[in-house]
């Protein structure tokens, strides 16, 4: 099956946002062997639409549409797609049911409406997330036609629980997938490490750069979940092996999951201090949910009275060290501990940039400290290899900070080999 | 000039990279007032490309490729655009001489050279971070084709410091874009406010959603950047005078940035409180770089007894109303002013979802309270219309918490009509 993506969107043409649409629906399709030969970006523009749609219809299988599903007079997706494929929209009652109950108590724009209206015959994809559904229908040539709506936190929910079940219907081969997720070594060396094993056709592995990490994904094709799960087990084995204990789960998405996960198995607490991160942890610490049975207590100290006054790092230490010091992250992580009664503190200070770096401390200096009332552990993050953001290295910092609270619990060196 | 891009890369059409050069490359031609029409994105496959090259060399003036142009055997964007436009490829001595400088006392692997082989007749685009080239030449129809390398590091500054300047040279029309950032009113009751405003041709006006928010777009084409602004003047006093104080900004891009800037520019600071929220208004806070010298102080306190302990909520506030509570909020903004010293306090509590929600109590209801140390206010954000998941309530409660730092520090109504 050939697959084609149009993303309908002006603000795309205009740089304005990034299409993650296409990507989003890219991995998807890749994850059930679907082949995605094209993807086109078109503004909102019923002539350029048009054109696109049939270009498509021409050459592919199932054609993809995001975006341009809205309420207002640019949204034209459905109208021009429905046109170029010789439907037409009509009122789906059902789906403004649905809509209307989205506004109880309040009074629902008179443009909402046109959200219901879909092409005659397609089958609704739910928006769990939003007011415009989605649909998918077959075209008189045979040709599926798919519309999600724009924006990433509806496409998702969408895309995962209603289009691609709907797409593997009568599919017979099954394809499972696993992830092992890899903290503290890049996609490069553990490419070279696994070269060998990438070479299989089925299972497949590949392995994929991740914000600060990297993973490896193993795809087995087969007749029965349990026959893929089974072919792909040895195959995780033996990566795991090769890789160490820098692998940090298998199909765990994040380290905050797998951190939030393990404290709450072993029924202890976290409690953070944080300077340059600045609540960054703690964000996503607790964007878990269930995370407040295991994390109580999160300083943001950004200014040295306030490192002094809540977590009782002394004057002295910042006097002599600075606030950028192994010293004053260690006394962070212990005073946090003892401000909390928390099992285990952290505390992160550094340089997130771009202001503030010198050339003994540079932009993207940031320590981390570990504490657990008995022990302490401190370990430097620096910078190098490319050029990055303040937002990189908060988010690294913060992944650092879960991998050795990771590490603690499983009884691993609290400071991996690739630290400091 | 009507442009078109072609991204070129199998990587993208498998989701493994985000299609982040179509967006550089669109905001640059936005700045300069070149009409981008199509985007498309084609796999390491020469008939396809070869296609889609035919396809825009029809259709549009300007012809821009990013990817491809690199020393492996699956870069194949040079040869394929060259044959498609009727040009030969040439070895470019120049090129070549500054490529072997690259790697002073080091020997350059054989494939490297390939990337000088170049259009012949082109100019060639310098690339400051990288090994291939860019170039830039016009066909026998007159249509100007760019190519770029797909690594953004090296793709933005061939961009802005070469390709940008080339094409400007002998421009006369300028075109002007201001963003008008709204909070507390949605695009579609926004859209219908300014439908008759929609319509105008030059300046154009435009509502686009975000998440939370949303934002008018007015763009106008003119002969010089003063008489494009003097264009988009009335129109976007007209904007702000119908949409009334729900507009936080013109071209401050997020309630955070603008937050930190009018702290800053009134010498106040702020401290934070969160439950529900854990960190993330701190951390969105903390994105703005120069933020540390009007925040000093957070506290993520998600356990009541930290509420209790850090904020001096009172026990019996907990016991009798609840954590999630218009009375705990308050008492949070006043505990952490009272705590930090900063002029202003912000205490949010609420629930995020999914669990824990009550009939009385759902997902999503959030109190946030805001004091001055002499005066506080609350109110609660109530869920309403879709259904939306845990990301959202956190996001968007941080979203409003700064919308209300920003009607204290503007001397607005803290709670704006839309509330409660």
């Amino acid at each position: 099956m050939i697959a084609e993506i149009i993303s309908v969107g002006t603000e795309l043409l205009l740089g304005k946002v990034v299409n993650t649409d296409t990507t989003i629906v890219a991995q998807a399709l890749s994850g059930i062997g679907v082949d995605l030969l094209y993807a086109a970006t078109v503004g909102d523009n019923p002539a350029r639409l048009k054109k696109a749609v049939e270009d498509a219809l021409e050459r592919s299988d199932l054609l993809i549409t995001t975006g341009g599903l809205g309420p207002t007079g640019d949204d034209l997706t459905k109208e021009t797609v429905a046109a170029a494929a010789g439907r037409k929209l009509v009122f789906h009652q059902e789906s403004y049911d649905r809509l209307v109950a989205q506004f109880p108590g309040r009074e629902m724009s008179k443009n909402m409406e046109k959200q219901v209206w879909l092409p005659e015959g397609c089958d609704v994809l739910l928006n769990d997330n939003g007011t415009a559904p989605g649909c998918v229908f077959t075209t008189d040539k045979g040709k599926m036609v798919m519309m999600f709506p724009g924006p990433p936190s509806e496409l998702v929910p969408m895309l995962n629980n209603y289009a691609i079940p709907y797409l593997l219907k009568g599919d017979e081969a099954i394809i499972v997938s696993h992830n092992i997720h890899i903290y503290g070594k890049g996609e490069a060396p553990v490419a070279m490490q696994i070269a060998d094993l990438m070479e299989s056709a089925n299972p497949t592995v590949a392995p994929y750069a991740k914000e600060g990490e990297c993973f490896v994904r193993v795809t087995a094709k087969a007749s029965s979940e349990e026959e893929a799960d089974e072919m792909c087990r040895p195959i995780i084995e033996e990566i795991k092996n090769r890789v160490g204990d820098f692998v940090y789960s298998v199909d765990v998405e994040s380290l905050e999951e797998l951190v939030v996960k393990e404290l709450m198995e072993q029924g202890k607490t976290l409690a953070t201090a944080e300077s340059c991160t600045g609540g960054y942890l703690a964000k996503r610490i607790t964007d878990i949910s269930g995370s407040s049975s295991v994390f109580e207590t999160g300083c943001v100290t950004y200014a040295n009275a306030t490192k002094e006054k809540l977590l009782g790092v002394k004057h002295e230490t910042l006097e002599k060290y600075g606030a950028v010091s192994e010293q004053t992250a260690r006394e962070m992580a212990e005073g946090i501990v003892k401000l909390s009664g928390a099992d285990i503190g952290i505390g992160i200070t550094g340089i997130a940039g771009p202001g503030g770096g010198s050339e003994e401390k540079p932009v993207g200096l940031i320590y981390l400290a570990l504490s657990d009332g008995e022990n302490t552990w401190v370990t430097a993050r620096r910078p190098f290899g490319r050029r990055k953001n303040r937002e990189w290295h908060r988010f690294v910092a913060a992944s650092h900070a879960l991998d050795m609270v990771r590490r603690y619990l499983e009884g691993l060196p609290v400071i991996g080999e690739d630290s400091l």
